[in-house]
């Protein structure tokens, strides 16, 4: 391996070559930061040559930090990510699906991530199993998608459904939708890990970021490293 | 309430009139039991005047203990339980599903519980949300039943497609088939339980028994207590 | 199946042949949508026909918008419940039993649900098992209901008494009343998935809304579809 | 505190005084134990003046280890139990109620220790609450006792309602009895943990040793020190 | 069993022979009620002969309603318990001991529930095993109570020394004070139910008032029902 | 969706056009099943048309059966695989590292389900973190590849350290190696899903099958759909 | 053992020859506790000796309080800990890393800790193993610390990797940092359980106390007593 | 870092620096491979220069294969170890501490890794705090030692009590002894994570290797690298 640079900012060490290495660059992860210590690792990143330098778990005080040092900058609340520096053109192609309207946001962060990353997205929201004709109705989106990420709570049961129908990798985020049995997203965590349909990869409870940087990969590899 | 009788046993106090106050008999749970005590408590329900006397988790010896006794006794060793006494002529009609072979074991109990309850039962199995398709084909069949029983283990997601497609009572058992993150049933047990279609009623994992004993009561309602 | 029809509002997907499929119509799930989501789902369903239009889990700031939308809707603030459009003459009987006074916002939810579906109710409350009289007194209730609804936090040691008393169905809600080693309703669910008698079904913690449904289609398996 | 006794086998440190400090003696815990280590200890409480000496937990090579040693002693297969030396003449009454018959190894358990400790049992079995007219039938008894040990898997409801019946202390002993959601005893145990009747006093899973000891300090209260 | 009489309140059934079956009387638990409902229950308890009425888990706004109906009510904020009517004279003695200044809150409500049942009560805080000395030097007192009451948090160790060093029972009430692996209370809770010292009996965790009729009971069973 | 074809074998029903909706055909579960239902089951996917048909969880009798059927089937006992028919030629390059030598029977599965699917697999063993230059070692080869699977047990911190230092796509596979808190593969499993580093996507506990399916359907979007 | 003191407040007893024992003197638990109780357990350990008094998990009204009464106290409020009187000369040399900058609340702690111990410190963040040369980077400071402390949340992964890298004792701490699967720590706690590198030890989620107060035993045993 | 050797056996990847590295060589791990993996592990170690070379997890057919291989080797089936080569003089002292005898297994394992380290050990067994008096007579002992191992199954409640004697570092082994919710070890483990005295350290539940190997760095901090 050669060696890596490091940035230390004191109180975080900065990845600057991530990119070059995983394809994704050091993205700041907002929660259990303060305001000006997001503020400080954007601005270490964009140092660094990270365009764009992006964050996500972003709350209402940090966006308005980011937007007070860089007013350009691209805020997605529902997402809760904000993203300094032009974003790359899209190419390629992911299909997102939710199983309810109450998934949204965790869908918001994986677009936002696909966005950031230089790649296509279509949503496609509420198409749970119970109406299953809903989900039949994109089939044929389904396999016309380099990818598709699937987002559910409460049972998590469409992620094996939809990989019955696509011979596309189905990357599968449980969330913390639902109450009672649902423990926070384990049930759906659980669901999807058990899915009877093989091809179904899985991410932690609510992490959309985890997903979209996963189905970025996928289309790199398919279309080229140019994303 | 009517003061019930209990027939003392000694290591055991059989209630005879539980037919009468639930419309099932009391039926022995065998594990745990020697074959001579479940001999001893089918014959006291006999006694008592509960025919067929039946039942349920029946391991080998104890099947062989019950047929030496009474040599005519039906045992199924697939669903392991055993009744002593003609089976009542089945009315009505439940449609048991499984959603993969492995559930068989399962299923047989469901049936064996409904034969000997004089319900009748018609078995689909095989039906996983892998292959969709193979559920909606049998979409007809769930509307004409008087109640539909889902057998399933991994994810547990076909109640929650079956439930979209019947306006019938759906009774969900999650069973202990899978590996891993299926922890024994519990997975498709939290999947079943927070299933986002409504009307999916949920009984312990691997029972069988309780399914069916379910299933015949919503049979006995729409048809009238003789079942 | 016949192709069923899809209200596409962009964030939500709206099933609106439910009803004529399952019986039940699709019921807005407020949680994790806005105010103005849930009244455009509401206004979604009157359009394609849905009378009354429901929904769930509904906050005050939700009410409140329901209600300025449409000043006769019906609230239940206790069941946190609300429906657009007159609600259809009830028949049959489910009895819906408390073990006790906590649990009588989910027994709420119950029975919102069984109203909204034109299913009639009675509820008898605090019969917990501490006092087994209370429950001994009510017997020949739950023999003459087309189905009996059991609500109970903490031990939830209810469901077993009462369906040693009963031939009717007994639809069991876990409820997350209690503290400590009740594990916000998991000890109720654990006990009535375990109960000793037969023919208990449970929903979801909390899931006064499932248990209506089921016991809805219950009453209509026993008096026909017109419910 | 007085320098209590150490006896010290080398691979076992035995605390003889503990009869006079707490009222039990130290009881051989056989499990993990080879026979020869059982015998060891059992000698040892012997010879340090412990009459009778006793172990919980043996298995079948270890009762005949006992027995090819001590020919005399008194052996519990069902509970599993040895005790050498002549058991203490028994005084006062716990009344031990089973929920089934499978729950009866552990019962056993209780009445061996109960006996050992001089105290008199009147066991009562397979009063599970399905039927709980066999419960009630009991009233008078739970209220005769000293004490009431009630003994149960599966659902463990037993409890909740024996103690709304009785002024006496109920130990309630979860068992491993049941299968699925009864988690080998982890139901039963909530279930007990949050019985809506106080005075419920709960001892480990299977735990019909630590039972029976409570329930012969109780009685030693009652009755005096004697026992 | 005598026709125990119920007090029908509509929201509530309470059970006034409640006292004359268990020595205890109906206590109201106030969370999940509102203030007017817990002062209708206690209205609903002194009618019908039930003095002191007293209810639990009572929070700020209830018992000022409380002092507003009955000013001369006894109230202790920090157990959260209210009593209406005077206590009765204390006889015998239970020590209570915290393992911690932070277990202060459930002690109360051992202490406030021995009061309200006429039992006397000696409390020891803050002997923590972690300087052991602590516990030894309390080992006179131990067997000189009637019982002993143990309220630990964290580790739960305290229990396992106390009944090592007493021929009394010992009531483990587990805390949820503690953080991370503490689990809110289930790491102390398992320590107490598989303390290698038997005679632990084990309530649920922040249980006081469990633990408080627990020892009730056995004060009086050894005192004569007078308590 | 075109009507998708059924094959009923009455205790099975096969899904044959899988391979054309997914990309990978169905693969039969053996575990719960008879070698004979198995067999049948292979015979049954060959007729339709499947080639090779394959089987995972294989247990020795059932192999045994398998090869008396195809004498040339392979047979892979170390995976647990068998399949009859060709394997087709292959493509594509995926890396398959393990932690530790003891999860080599899952890394066996991968490489089985790739072999079977025409992809390449190269397999370096035994890289785990605790002497980190082994991993340092192979980072040239985790960007020369289509896609990584990491197999591991015990912590399952490898994933992270991968995903690291590529930009391919990281399939983590837990695996139940370990005893004490890995719990079965559940620490790892954890671990996994939480990993620092994003573009780690993960599979059951064990599940080769799973990883190797989904790394093939990467390599075959990278290389177009002829695998 | 000598006859420890012990100091008795009422609410509290405290143990001022603890330091004597233990080579750390009690120190105040402030969770649960009023500022008042605990500015009187500071002043009852000055009282009795023990200088500095500390406190750990003091939130701002008590570190109002505390320097109201001691102006000179130290406070650092990021570990949320307080010290009264001189804190001793630092030596020794502990090495301590974070894996993110999200849990360097946690190793404040450890600081403070080691500060009030008298044992050097020397801090590394933010060197998780996504860029593992970050690691690395710091080989020769982790063999030239007398002790290291690994404080990570998420996957935990980072103790086991910096084990293969020293010969010094590895004091792990997991954090509540993360979301979902992390289970505020649990994931984190399992992987440094089961780290594959031996040498990893291990404390409670989120107890930079313990870990401090670890280490600083491991530095006056190396360096002598006086510490 | 140096480039670190690799010897690799294909199926393993040895380690032969680690010792160099870490102090402790690579050690092998007998669990899930053959003895002929194990044989050829050690013999690769042996090779590489490490002396003695060693096994844990070794089971009755691998000690054979050992033998065979090396009939001088040293094996001690209780730890279910094996060492090929000299072990190293002893020098310094660990006290290892047993609550109960079913704990030799462990702390067998315990022993043997610190003898194939070159520490010295002391064992006392069964300790437990159920009779306090046996801890208290060792405390000169824990105070003389190097450092103390506290193994204990069940409550786990030993090292709250021992870490409050002794200024010596405490490493806590859970043992999976017990039953019920000892629930395989997690009882003991929670225990010893929130002990109430700090300077605890835990391992793996009944992970001697992993004990002995941080008992042996700490020796040889206190005594010089000689060990």
């Amino acid at each position: 391996m050669d060696a890596p640079r490091t940035a230390d900012l004191g109180f975080a060490r900065l990845d600057p070559d991530r990119a070059a290495r995983t394809g994704t660059p050091e993205v700041v992860y907002a929660a259990g930061k303060t305001p000006a210590e997001t503020v400080a690792c954007l601005a270490g990143l964009l140092d660094a040559g990270t365009v764009p330098a992006w964050a996500t778990r972003v709350d209402d005080a940090t966006a308005a930090a980011v937007l007070a040092r860089w007013p350009g900058a691209t805020v997605d609340r529902r997402a809760r990510c904000v993203a300094v520096g032009d974003l790359p053109p899209a190419s390629g192609s992911v299909l997102v699906l939710t199983a309810g309207t109450s998934d949204g946001a965790v869908a918001a962060e994986v677009a936002f991530t696909l966005a950031a990353s230089g790649v296509g997205c279509r949503r496609v929201d509420d198409v749970g199993v119970a109406g299953v004709h809903r989900v039949l109705a994109v089939a044929p989106d389904l396999r016309a998608a380099d990818a598709v990420v699937v987002v559910a709570g409460m049972d998590g049961a469409l992620p094996s459904v939809v990989a019955g129908l696509t011979d596309r990798l189905v990357v599968a985020v449980p969330t913390s939708v639902g109450y009672g049995a649902a423990f926070d997203g384990l049930a759906a965590l659980l669901t999807m890990l058990t899915a009877c349909a093989p091809g179904v990869l899985v991410v932690n409870i609510d992490n959309g970021f985890g997903a979209g940087v996963a189905a970025a990969r996928i289309v790199r590899s398919v279309r080229g490293s140019a994303g």
